[in-house]
């Protein structure tokens, strides 16, 4: 083997697990969207199948001693090519240590697990569940005990999903992030209420998906590499490279808001993936970062742009002429303060900005007790609901508004959490780099967002996985991360939307 | 090794073969249907490396060392494990002459071909194809040396989607066929022409699928396994097992039959496949045996039942309920005398039950001529308009409307045709035996179909692939095919309709 073959194998076996992973993503996309009722078991085994076929060929003989020539002819590679034998090698050394029976029995699990979570989130039933949560909360341990016995084991949960996040880290945002919160809270519970009745009405699914087709195209989405279509939860996902977006939606007949943010969002998960550079295609490297940079992306569409006055002003002719009677004497200001009514709530996914970080330091809180054994996963529901009350302030009346509403422990997303907050942060502190040389509210205005764009695009999408998240982070904020932008953006939207 | 292991190792193997077919499957349907349009380069990639991979484990030395084994100890082996050893070994011998290189040049060809033959319809421009088309025709004839040397090209294609057909059987068939409908032709010119004027008007797409579910529901599809997608081109296709069938259709707003009888013809195929035994599932053994049995029962429910006058009786009211404008003042026998109408036309898909094996004649005639060294790719055009006038005395005004019309050869499905018209005669002569213990038309008029289908699971659908072709055919006749049958089906069919 000499070094050009091997970087011409280091690309081909990129592109073989590319194409596993295209397949199995699919079938994963078709469970979801298209396919009948009575039709889990063919998925299940095709993808129990194709996932050890990648396991083997991932962690073959051959694949490692590649990676290991490679690995020690880093000096003759690029900075891609060392970036992708590190990533692989990372990978597979992970991989190795956990035995391939145990791999396989989990996959399965998780199978299992989403049918019945399912089930017990219909029956609003945590016991139905709860052997199988057990279940993976222990095969997550476990695996990371193979994966890393130095690292504490919620470390390495944290870690698989933002290179470099820990504990320690965690904490310290999260009480800062509290500490700026909570003061806020009071406030807006002392000022009167906003009106959000603008969103609730009778809206057709067929306008809802003009809609969302509009939205696509308003945040700068090329329709003829991104899809949209219908399903329980919304989600994104690459389809082989990033030339292949899928995004999903959720239509609520009497509530316009929330397919219209759920689009915004997925929008923006599809635009941080699509604007990978082309030579990324088909390599580890292809797509976003980490999940903590994906949502920094998604919530700025979200929450940073789509929840802006500008953004409000730039989308309201278009939901009058989709819906003429329902939004007849309404205006973009009310609008405006609508999505931006802050309330204490039961559902993660339907929070606002405020309090949405609560949301999420629930389940870090819970996450990290269960890990530490201080909490049994059976007293999830009772814990659960006690934080709720404590953080939010507000009563859990049944497993399926609470401890049940989430599929990602389901999906075996142990550690993810924390990303969706850090998210929220990273991308305060980004905007606010991004005004040093982009007008971005008049970008907005003008219903043209290819500055906007463009910025994230040099700065973060076409990276793809080039950098790690601390890399990047560091690259495109020219300093330290520091969550204090991310308090006062809050601050002043509640200002502006309560005079408080 | 001992024989229980090698048991299991056969099984697992199937499993993990139906593991590929679901992924490539799903990937190739997903581009029919749900795609966005600038993505069929990731699933060239991905089908390419996908095949390759498959063809790999198909032929591994590890593959052919385990059917070796089975097959040196067939005694040992049930009915249905020794099927599976035979069919595997046909198809693994065959392949293994084929050098991989070569098979997956071919697989990309296809993918090329695919998007041409689109752009070259679109175009109505032969010679954009033409170049395609010759390799696709080189490579079959060179790829029906490889495996069978002591056949002829063309019998090799056309025992590839029939065992044991061949041209000499062909012939007797065409020759039979043609002389049965050409003086039925001649009597319909001479008779007044059918009304058809009911099947024209206004039809809406959400209209026309509420239709298609209550059509699948009728003939006894299983919706909780059988999904139903929009496509330009109608096809059916299992992924995994016979538990997951997705049929397509395509709606024609001022055409509501074109979809209705898409429908019914897809739904066909999807009875027979999903109606394979259990037992079967994630081996070889499942699904149909051979296209021409497969379109035996497709257009058994396309034509047989569905264009009986008693299916026009029993969906009539639906339609009224449906379309209560359109069908204001029509009644079942409009219905019923305008989807028998007999007229020749220029396409294959739209024909009617007594022109359409003229169609089959010229496709046949065609490949024929080319595998025999008689006819050249490029003057395909010519002599296709020439056998068209000759067979149905019609005037081909473009490539569009003429030989590019069908999608199989840009697919590489040469030989495939004469299984459509060997499908329609089988059809005739399964009914006359089916109605030696069914009173079909009661069943039919009371919408009950359970009688029917219970004939056709025990007698073909549960078998799957477990006989050949011919073995299946002598079981269900209880004696020789004979063409006959058909020709008297549609001389009844044709008296009925047209007094003649």
């Amino acid at each position: 083997m000499n070094i050009e073959e091997a970087k011409n194998s280091l690309m081909a076996l990129q592109r073989k697990m590319a194409a596993y992973e295209h397949a199995m993503g699919l079938i994963y996309f078709d469970g979801s969207t298209g396919a009948p009722r009575k039709t889990a078991e063919n998925r299940g085994v095709s993808l129990s199948i194709l996932s050890e076929e990648m396991y083997r060929i991932g962690t073959s003989s051959e694949t490692v001693e590649l990676l290991d020539f490679l690995d020690e002819r880093a000096n003759e590679l690029d900075e891609k090519q060392r970036r992708m034998v590190t990533l692989m090698l990372k990978d597979i050394r992970e991989m190795q240590k956990i035995p391939m029976g145990e791999y396989v029995a989990y996959q399965e699990l998780l199978v299992r697990a989403d049918a019945i979570w399912h089930e017990a989130k219909e029956k609003s039933d945590f016991e139905l569940f709860c052997p199988c949560l057990e279940q993976i909360f222990e095969t997550q341990k476990r695996f990371a005990g193979y994966a890393d016995p130095s690292k504490k084991p919620y470390d390495y949960c944290l870690n698989k999903y933002e290179e470099g996040l820990n504990m320690e880290t965690c904490d310290a945002f999260f009480d800062k992030v509290r500490s700026g919160i909570v003061p806020l809270l009071k406030k807006i519970s002392e000022a009167p209420q906003v009106d959000d009745s603008i969103r609730f009405g009778s809206f057709s699914e067929e306008k809802q998906r003009e809609l969302a087709y509009y939205l696509m195209k308003t945040i700068g989405l090329d329709l003829d590499h991104v899809g949209l279509s219908t399903t329980e939860h919304p989600f994104t996902t690459s389809l082989g490279s990033h030339h292949d977006e899928r995004i999903t939606t959720h239509y609520f007949e009497n509530d316009f808001v929330c397919s219209m943010y759920s689009v915004v969002h997925e929008g923006g998960h599809a635009l941080y993936d699509t604007g990978s550079d082309d030579s990324l295609a088909y390599t580890v490297l292809d797509g976003g970062v980490s999940m903590s940079i994906h949502e920094s992306q998604s919530r700025f569409y979200e929450n940073i742009i789509g929840r802006s006055r500008a953004f409000c002003n730039l989308i309201f002719p278009k939901l009058r002429e989709l819906f003429p009677d329902e939004m007849k004497g309404r205006s973009a200001e009310e609008l405006y303060r609508a999505v931006n009514k802050v309330e204490p709530s039961l559902i993660r996914t339907e929070a606002d900005e405020v309090t949405y970080s609560l949301h999420i330091m629930v389940r870090y809180e819970l996450e990290k007790r269960i890990f530490a054994g201080e909490l049994e996963v059976k007293d999830l529901p009772a814990e659960w609901n006690r934080l709720y009350k404590e953080y939010l302030g507000i009563d859990v009346p049944d497993d399926k508004h609470g401890v049940l509403q989430d599929t990602h422990w389901s999906g075996g997303m142990v550690g993810y959490f924390p990303s969706y907050a850090l998210g929220n942060a990273y991308g305060a502190q980004f905007l606010s780099r991004m005004r040093e040389s982009v007008d971005v509210d008049k970008c907005i205005e003008a219903g043209d967002l290819d500055a906007v764009n463009a910025w994230n695009r040099e700065n973060i999408w076409k990276h793809g996985h080039l950098y790690t998240p601390a890399q990047l982070l560091s690259r495109v904020l020219g300093g330290a991360f520091d969550p204090q932008y991310y308090i006062d953006y809050l601050t002043a939207k509640v200002k502006d939307v309560y005079g408080v």
